[in-house]
């Protein structure tokens, strides 16, 4: 069995076995003073997966990670906030290039200085780039320039990587999660940050996560997929895709034992953690939303079909009436049924039930008399869960999402000016 | 060629020849006082059409509406505010059957008084019947019944009609348009309501147009289809879209004259003209939306096609950071530019051109420096324009939506509790 790993100090990148992290204020952000460059670094030659952005237009850090990681092999990332470095044109994309040959160089140094004996031999396309903040900004790279020499690696770097990688979110995330197989124990270990723009299809969402088990490139491609499915791609904060939404999977194999693919032993629990650690991600992401003050939770049971499961319970998640009611503890569940019955799935009036906060307010065709006071209450709660019983077939999904408040108006009409 | 009508006393649907209409306080709304009870009835029988919600489940009126336009004629509409009749299985179909048959009652009755010579022959089957309002609950059918006696039909009873049909609309919304053909002139006007959840296809939307053309089905039906694809549809306040919205236009031909057809003379001037009050309703909608303070116009030229010219204009609208950053006064073009690219229309960085006020702040690929301060002081108007060249072919589109503020979301968490 897969146990969520508990211990505070370090719960993220740098939980599994070989990976080091490290972050430094390069003053990249308006407010300056807070780490907004960090480095993330495998001891060993990385196994690599990514999925990226949707948009048809990709930031520069995309397209470079996305040509870097072609070969199914990485060892670093660096990742800046602040600057977005999108639709920046050719120069965006040769500012990206020099970012990660400041990294690569700063590795080799740092590498070295840590008393290997053996010279590292890192090449600039073993490290991938991620940046998030602003769009239309070329980067300032002579302060990453500046900057890079003074990131210390650390073994216990998570936290602090987490930390440099925030934009608008109030926390960090980290997940971590341990299995054990054949006698070995191994880790999955993660970090994200997200706040405006979530939406299924990886909106304005960086996420990176490390594992020390051996895992065959192909077997990591799928696992990543499908965790990305039933995590990131189920989040919804405002409907909006951002062109620099990375999300990446290093596995070092520092662990030990042998290569896992799909079928053999080791497998379904390596699968099992890293979707842990990616729901974990994405539940964090949506709960800590640009104004949010509650995580909502969309079950949709009793699908024709996995995707209309999927379709219906993201379309609730992101429907501004249900976001803005719940925010008002006003359960109005028409508007979850509006929202289900417009997804495209397969909706029968007769068939559907639905539950708000576990009381039953319509059955089969039928509005349920249900006392107002007593759910208003109920939903004044940091979690709000809606439950949609399409009653059709067996599929099943789990979106989740947020309240739309305010703040998050005010947060997004004050973000460059 | 088409005029507007500027006569402000009656510009709305009894502009038309041989069209009344009146309303009624019914109390059906949860501040009384107010009309919330309305009906419209033309002299002579109809040629009808109409567009209804796109959602899997539709509300009552809606339902028993698309049976009695099945003929493709009708002669009355009644309408109610405060309660949308959705989500009330059978009972709330009786409710809207039994809406029909008291506004017939009182029709035949009240055309009498009147003092026509000949009786009145009106079947049920030829009044059509809207609601909107809070859904999941029962149509107060006996306030309904003890209302309907009350309503005075009027040739200017337009505005009192378009007045009744508001929610959290703050100003009613009528247009009206003349032209002449063969020496005739002919009138088209119409009123709407829209507010909340409103989104192309139609979200909780309800429209009304008249005219005293005679006009054939197929065209009317067709004019009807192609005008909304060019405004009801291109507009976009929240991305929900309700179960009672409703589109409806009847010709009564009392102008007289032969019968409009495709290719006729008078055709071309009769769609220009349905047209012509199908956007300027769509934009007055836009422009009072929930909490809106500015209306967004989203030009999308050089598209490959009229599908990816669309798509792309409405995504923009739609956008939450947009519409946010519209709010704040923030030209923060780069939201823009994510939409356009996450739309799903042909997109290409270096063909891209990008104008925000008339100022272009992104040419092929590339931002261009442009004063903050001054694009943000003319983002300050009640108007605000952008502009997008996909610079890939000729096809172009408009769509209208609004910023997003505070008071949506007040509006909106406050509804029904």
């Amino acid at each position: 069995m897969t146990e969520r790993i508990t211990a505070a100090i370090d719960t993220g990148v740098t939980t599994p076995l070989g990976f080091l992290a490290g972050a430094v204020a390069a003053g990249l952000r308006t407010r300056s003073g807070q780490d907004d460059l960090a480095l993330l670094f495998s001891e060993l030659r990385c196994v690599a997966a990514a999925l990226f952005t949707s948009s048809a237009i990709a930031a520069a850090p995309v397209v470079l990670s996305r040509r870097n990681i072609a070969d199914g092999k990485a060892r670093a990332v660096v990742v800046n906030a602040g600057c977005a470095n999108a639709y920046t044109g050719a120069e965006g994309y040769r500012d990206s290039e020099e970012m990660v040959r400041l990294a690569a160089s700063q590795l080799r140094f740092a590498y070295s200085n840590a008393g290997s004996a053996s010279k590292l031999r890192l090449a600039d396309s073993d490290v991938l780039v991620a940046s998030t903040g602003v769009t239309g900004h070329r980067l300032p790279i002579d302060k990453i320039r500046a900057a890079m020499p003074k990131i210390v690696l650390d073994r216990d770097g998570g936290g602090r990587f987490a930390h440099a990688i925030m934009t608008t979110d109030t926390v960090p995330k980290q997940a971590a999660a341990v299995f054990t197989s054949g006698g070995r124990e191994y880790r999955v270990g993660g970090c994200a940050k997200g706040s405006g723009m979530i939406h299924p299809n990886l909106a304005t969402m960086l996420a990176f996560l490390t594992s020390d088990a051996p895992v065959e490139r192909a077997f990591l491609e799928e696992t990543l997929r499908s965790a990305a499915d039933a995590s990131f791609h189920m989040i919804t904060v405002d409907g909006d895709t951002s062109p620099n939404d990375t999300l990446l999977i290093l596995a070092n194999g520092a662990a030990g034992g042998a290569t896992l693919r799909e079928g053999v032993e080791g497998a379904a629990q390596f699968r099992e953690a890293v979707v842990k650690v990616c729901v974990e991600l994405a539940k964090a992401i949506a709960r800590d939303a640009e104004g949010a003050t509650k995580l909502i939770e969309i079950k949709v049971v009793g699908a024709k079909s996995l995707d209309d499961a999927r379709t219906a319970a993201r379309t609730v998640a992101g429907s501004s009436l249900v976001k803005s009611a719940v925010y008002g503890n006003d359960p109005n569940w028409g508007r979850v049924l509006a929202a289900v019955a417009r997804s495209g799935a397969a909706v029968e009036e007769e068939a559907t039930n639905l539950f708000w906060q576990g009381v039953c307010v319509f059955r089969r065709g039928r509005p349920l008399a249900y006392d107002e006071k007593a759910l208003s209450a109920a939903t004044k709660n940091d979690e709000v869960r809606i439950r949609v019983d399409l009653g059709l077939g067996r599929a099943r999904a789990v979106a989740w999402g947020c309240d739309l408040t305010e703040e998050y108006v005010r947060i997004n009409s004050e973000y460059t000016t």
